[in-house]
Order: structure tokens, then C-alpha cells, then sequence
């Protein structure tokens, strides 16, 4: 079975392609980028999106680099700022780097660097595997006291083998919970400004055959008093070594709502999301702030064509912070690939008494 | 000075005119209801939305009911029946149904509903003009405190005047004190998935010189964070006597963000909105499901017409509750036209002797 990876090496060995992820689900259209500056633009730009795929990219960015014979430091640089937010760049960008410093030839440096990329890649692929198993045990856990009543997951964003490289993270457990043949059901906050959920993980769960019901980022709450969600499951693009965790604008509320109505709260995430050397997420966690188009704009579909329309009026202003912090004390825990802990220093270090 | 108003009688006595709020901000159309049968499309379709205003265009719509004949309490079945959470709607047209049952002549009758639904509206300009002067000393307060730096104010949804009749009951701590002179700056959640944020409180401000930003749903609790909101004002369709209140959904999620922040949560209603009747806003007030299409499309403006687009895949399934409740324990405070209350009965008791 061929599985289909948001992001390939094609098979000239000197274009990376990748899936334009604003297109979906409207249309599928593959991008090529061949350079550095073509994969500062598409992280930039969002054709690509979601921390471990942003890693990835850069590090296929460092391997056109090579291609290239650019300076390597220099082109790091240049794709560790083009996104500020998700680590996993810097992460994915500074094992790329301290490997070729061990390469003496433009031969080897290329050599070196494809490798790398490949590795990170394929790293990411089974920490998401891993993820998937271990957050498996929450979904059946619910599932046997609810005696098979399906369960019903909350998710923000999109966490999904698009923002990974397969599997995803946060959606991991579920399609790991579905194939097992379990009745889950996901309720899919559409996401503005970009609509990632509404767009990329109702497309992933359709795709899938995984039931889901698209709701507004405003439901979730409502949802939650209800007790219409078992379980909340979100991504992150920065994990504090104290448990804090950066993730798409609006997650910290829907952890808020988690909390008033005792619903667990579960963060997913590989090991590379954990920025190690910060603690306090709200204060040192850096927030992009975005094109305040992408809030005066949506990106539809008018049933031939995609079309972008204006919802507000023509001379209100608008502000687009990316991201939010959702603190330590209002996760439940993590799912990592070693499994699941608490979201506090003692309990992280127990999995990753290293950092990684 | 001529002031604008979402609804009016026209010269001819028999057409009540609304601005359909549908089409705004992007064309500002007037549409005429004649019948019953256009009263309760309006209501339902959200031609007209905002609950002192859904009372008062149920009470038009009783007079439509008198100018033709029709059995008054068959057409205030059906108008009360348009719309489930608003109390206003029932309120206002019990009070029509009770001023006509005084009346022996069918003259009488269209002459007391005509009467009965022009007293109504100016009760409620009146009422939004009250709950002004007893907001602004709240702005004004943190105003002072910040030494005249300009008051962030956070509002959910369109509870200005266009909901209302003027001043509207959030914007009407806001519009007295921008005319005051105090700099005061909005930030309008844009209010999946009808946008009345994005598309009718920020043309509201805009027309009125007010400063504001427009923001995603998802944001309000990140600013919170950053201390960038120093007070919430909501609107409210219903409120329990014991202090819960509903309001257009995702409300709660604010609720719970304020609460988390320390950053007080306002509520500003005129009494019509109070259900005297309840006390468990989570269990007792019901929330109206609509029509999912409302969630996987939006309307906007592509430069030269209003489109419709579709954000989901086309087989997605959506879900659409209009509404959510904020209980007692989040809310700061209500801004009623007798003054200011607690959210607990004893305090709106306080204000609110015997049931209005």
C-alpha cells in the first residue's frame, strides 16, 4: 500500500516536493522547491505547515543547500527565521548542521546532509507511530468504561500525518483506536484564521473513513458542558522542559473549557517539540504574528473554483497572533513517542532524562 | 441629527422595514416585512438578529398580525416560535397579546399592537441608553487607572445597536465613552460562524469612529494573557434569575479566559432578556441548532459581488449550535438600565425587585 507523505525527495534527487497545503481540500497540487529561498517561501507561505513537517522541510532545505554548495550556516540561518514559533526548525536545522561538520568534500556534505534528512524524516515517522500507540490506551481506556459508545475526541488545528510526515501526532492515537476497529468520533474545530482543522483534518479523517463533525472554534465549549467530548487531543509546536505548551491560537481556551468541565486534556507530541531550554511558555515562548489578511480573508471553495473573499469591512483593521500557550497546569499529560506523562519538569525528565 | 435604526415603520403604516443584516457590511438593504409569514422568515433567516431586537420585530410582526385580521395569539404562537433562545421574542409579544386583549374593536386592536410595539422599542432605546451611562462609569474607572491610556475592551458577537435599536446594550458603555472623549479600543471577536463581529460590530465602530481590531475567535484568550483586554462586555439572549446567561456561542470559552486572568466579564442586558422563570442556565435555556451549512460556508465579498464559499470538503458533516451559557460563577457583573448587579439572584433581586 502506498502511503501518501505530505513532503518526498523526487526522484531527480534535486527537488523536494511537497503537497501545497493551502490548496486543500479543494484541490491536491503537489509544489516543487529547489532551493533554499523556495523552502523559506513555503514554510513561510504555509504550503507546508505543522512543527515535525516544518523540521523536515528545513532539513531538506539544508540538503538543497548543499546541492546548491551554498554556505550551509548561512542557509540554516535563513530557514530557522522564516518561521518563529516551532522549534522543530531549529531542532531539525542544527542536526543537519552538526552532522556535515563532519564532511570534508561537496560530495560528502550532500551525501551527508540527504541522509540527514532522511533520518529526521523517518524519525519523525515512527515517534508519530509511537505517539500513536501510546495515546491508543487513553482512547481504549474511554472506550471500555463508555462499554463501546463511541468516543468522542476534540482536536484544534491540524495534527495530522499533513502536519507530520504520517500518522500524525495528535491523530495518531485515533486512526490507531479506528483501525483497531473502535467507534471514535472527532469533533474538528475548524481553526481560523487558515481553517487547518475545516480544511486539512476533515479532509485527513474523510479520507480515512474516520467519523468527524466540522464545528467553529467557538463550539468546543458548549460541547464540553454537555459532556459531548470524552477527551481533548491537540499538537504543539513548543513544549517548555516545565510543561508548558505553545499550539495553534485557541488551543489554550479549549484547555480552559477542558479543565471547568474535568475532561482530560492531552497534548501529543514528539520529542523534538520540546524546546529544553525554556520554562515559562507565556512569557518566553516567541508568538508570530501573521498577515492580519489571512483574519479579513477566507480561502473557500464556489464550487468551480477556490476563491478568496473579504468578511469584513473594507477599512477595519484586523490583528493575527499564530499562536497561544497553554500552561502546564492545565494539561493532563503528554503523549509522547516513550509514552505518557505528566506536564511537569519531574515527569518529562523521567521519559527524556536527557535532553534529546 | 438623523439616526439610523435596524427597523422602522414606513409612511405607509402597513410595512415595518429592516436592514437585512445579512447582506452587511458588504450592501446595506432595506426589506420590507408585510405578513407574519415575512416576521417569522426574518427572524429565522437573521435578516434581524440580536435579541431586544428579535422582541421588538415580534411585536412589529403582532401589529402585521392586527393590520390583517389574523388571530393574535395563532401569530404570536408562530413568531414566538421562530427563534428558541431569545426570551425577548416571547416577552415582547406576551406583552402585545396582553395590551390587546383590553380592546373590542378590530381598529382598537391594530391601533393597541401599533402603540404596544412602538412602546416596546423606545423601552429598549431607553433601556441601551441606561445601560450606557452605567457601563461608562466602568470604562471610565480603568481609565483612570491607566492614566488615560486607552481601555481594551473585548465584546463577542453584534450586541450594538444593530441588535438592539440604538446604542446597543455591550457597545453602549463604549459609544458613551468615546463621545466622552476617553480612548477606548475594541476587539471584536468576529463571531463564527455569522461573523457578526467581523461583519456588523466592526462597521458599527467603524462608522462611528471607534477604534477597534478585528480578531478570530481563536485570540481572545492569548491577549488576555499579554494583559491586552482589560475588560470584556457581552451581550446577552437570555439570563437565568439566578445569574447565568447565554449568549452567542463560543461566549463561555471568554468567560472562562477572564476568569483565568483575572480580567472582569461584563454582561449588559436590559431586563427584557432576564427568563425570571429559570435558574440553570447549562440545563434549563435552549440552545438553537441550525443549519450546518452555516458552519461549512461563509459569505463575503470577492471585490464586486457578495460569494459564498465553501471551507470543508464536501462531504464533511458540520455542526451548528447558535448558542452557549456562561454560568453565574464567570461573569462579573450585569450593566442593566436600573444599574449594575452582581450574577447572583440576590444582587439582580436587588435591582430587579419583582419580575419585570
Amino acid at each position: 500500500m502506498k502511503v501518501l507523505r505530505p513532503i518526498w525527495l523526487d526522484k531527480d534527487l534535486k527537488t523536494v516536493q511537497v503537497i501545497d497545503q493551502r490548496r486543500l481540500p479543494h484541490q491536491c497540487v503537489v509544489q516543487n522547491l529547489r532551493t533554499v529561498a523556495d523552502t523559506v517561501r513555503a514554510i513561510q507561505n504555509m504550503s507546508v505547515r505543522g512543527a515535525p513537517l516544518i523540521g523536515v522541510t528545513g532539513a531538506y532545505g539544508m540538503y538543497l543547500a548543499a546541492l546548491s554548495g551554498e554556505d550551509l550556516e548561512a542557509a540554516g540561518r535563513r530557514i530557522k527565521a522564516a518561521r518563529p514559533t516551532a522549534v522543530n526548525l531549529s531542532w531539525a536545522v542544527d542536526r543537519v548542521l552538526a552532522a556535515a561538520q563532519k564532511s570534508s568534500t561537496r560530495e560528502e556534505t550532500i551525501r551527508i546532509t540527504r541522509n540527514q534528512a532522511e533520518r529526521i524524516t523517518e524519525f519523525e515517522v515512527e515517534n508519530c507511530r509511537q505517539i500513536g500507540l501510546h495515546g491508543l490506551e487513553l482512547i481504549e481506556e474511554i472506550a471500555r468504561k463508555k462499554n463501546g459508545a463511541a468516543v468522542n475526541i476534540l482536536t484544534h488545528c491540524n495534527a495530522g500525518w499533513l502536519a507530520c510526515v504520517e500518522y500524525g501526532t495528535a491523530t495518531a492515537p485515533i486512526y490507531a483506536a479506528h483501525e483497531l476497529g473502535t467507534d471514535v468520533h472527532v469533533w474538528v474545530d475548524e481553526t481560523r484564521p487558515l481553517n487547518q482543522g475545516a480544511r486539512l483534518t476533515a479532509w485527513e479523517l474523510e479520507k480515512a473513513g474516520v467519523r468527524h463533525t466540522v464545528i467553529c472554534d467557538n463550539a468546543g465549549g458548549h460541547l464540553m458542558q454537555r459532556r459531548m467530548v470524552d477527551i481533548v487531543i491537540v499538537g504543539s509546536d513548543r513544549a517548555t522542559a516545565a510543561g508548558d505548551a505553545a499550539n495553534k491560537i485557541g488551543t489554550y481556551l479549549k484547555a480552559l473549557a477542558a479543565r471547568d468541565n474535568g475532561i482530560p486534556f492531552y497534548v501529543a507530541l514528539p520529542s523534538s517539540t520540546f524546546d529544553w531550554n525554556l520554562r515559562d511558555g507565556v512569557r518566553e515562548i516567541p508568538i508570530e504574528n501573521r498577515n492580519a489578511d489571512e483574519v479579513r480573508f477566507v480561502d473557500g471553495f464556489d464550487g468551480k473554483n477556490p476563491v478568496r473573499v473579504r468578511i469584513t469591512p473594507e477599512k477595519s483593521p484586523a490583528a493575527n497572533p499564530a499562536f497561544d500557550v497553554t500552561p502546564a497546569r492545565l494539561i493532563t499529560g503528554f503523549i509522547t513517542e516513550r509514552g505518557i506523562c505528566r506536564a511537569d519538569e519531574q515527569d518529562i525528565r523521567r521519559l527524556f532524562p536527557r535532553p534529546a
